[in-house]
């Protein structure tokens, strides 16, 4: 099955960018996922094909408007009806990983991205339609926020990743970061790789790993650890 | 004075990508912005041009060689004798839009981009490296985030975006989500822009803006309410 993606956006030309390149690249070319491109601006009612306007109230910059906001997720919405809507906006839900996964168990996901200074906020009681943040910056646009989602989900497709545990010991899957990483040379400017590490005992290992794993995330990321910790209960 | 943006990475080619478009390219062109990007490969030392290795202690995919990267980002720091060396991993501290500010405000920034399962820990020892986490998401590697910090930060630099105050209102600015948005038309599908926004009395409508997003930011961002009310203590 490809998981289809498509893209809401008032430069299309920025798709796939970084991701007709390495694992999302070959992904690509072996179909395991497609992708679509909406012109937002192809939805203006207009002839001057206007899309936004001035922020009711006044302020700066110019806010992209409900109705062709509607008439283009109406028009993805019929090219993939069980895709879920994602809006990228700074006000929205911070994606997770476990968001990640459930977008790649289904159909696939549209993403519309925004410009200016946002979206007429009545589309989203107009449409369903998922708020989502990427991360606590403000980008010019939701294009470099709906790159960096498609690639996370790509690379969960299956038989894109060579080992299939790749996936699950990483960072944000058990709610912990991941255990620090080391290769050869086993001394490199002084500095060595963990006794541990080169005992060959697996069991041992893996405690280590799990024990550095939460420190790591106990010490950079309370919150996470909150959370995970929390589940426990 | 130009801002300049260094990338280590496998992969060049996918710098600018969706930066040489819209607002960044703009300002691309207008020399606000300059992009060097470096071949992490270029600093292996054997004749294949191994840059990775297999795990110490066992374990799915690669690592980023410490001595490959150290010679990387040793050349990086030659071209960049100021710029604050970032590298972008999920264990690392999310980026906010405080420290984005922070790096707008200097000469630039140099970004590490890891592949496979990370980075040879002892780089972070060894060398002088923000780790620096985009999104509690995890990617095939750091050059998507590095192309959202790149758009961020240049979206901030002067004469970069139109109105001088677009910056200052938005989402984070003040440890709090923006106020929700609306323009015309003044009913859509039977729903209407808020009273006040209309009202021409602007005390009021700067002081529902403000109810709003504090609104928002305590209902959806509790993580960040919290923050911003602490702050005020």
């Amino acid at each position: 099955m490809t998981f289809a993606a498509t893209i809401l956006t008032l430069y299309p030309e920025m798709f796939p960018g970084p991701l007709r390149l390495s694992l999302a690249g070959r992904a690509y070319e072996e179909q395991k996922w497609s992708l679509d491109t909406i012109q937002i601006r192809d939805f203006a009612s207009d002839k001057h094909r206007t899309v936004d306007d001035t922020p009711a109230g006044g302020g700066a910059g110019m806010v992209l408007k409900a109705d062709v906001l509607a008439a283009a997720i109406d028009h993805a919405r019929l090219l993939q009806p069980k895709a879920p809507v994602l809006a990228m906006t700074p006000r929205g839900k911070p994606i997770t990983q476990a968001r990640i996964r459930e977008l790649v168990a289904g159909p696939g996901v549209t993403i519309l991205c925004g410009r200016f200074e946002g979206f007429d906020e009545r589309i989203f009681a107009g449409r369903e339609v998922e708020e989502v943040s990427l991360s606590d910056i403000v980008l010019s646009g939701g294009e470099p926020a709906a790159l960096a989602i498609l690639d996370a989900c790509i690379r969960l497709l299956p038989g894109v990743m060579g080992a299939p545990s790749s996936g699950t010991e990483e960072s944000f899957e058990q709610g912990l970061l991941e255990y620090p990483q080391y290769t050869r040379p086993p001394e490199w400017e002084g500095r060595t790789i963990p006794e541990v590490l080169r005992s060959g005992d697996h069991a041992k290992i893996a405690a280590w790993r799990k024990a550095m794993s939460e420190d790591h995330t106990r010490l950079r990321r309370p919150d996470l650890w909150d959370r995970h910790t929390g589940d426990r209960d």
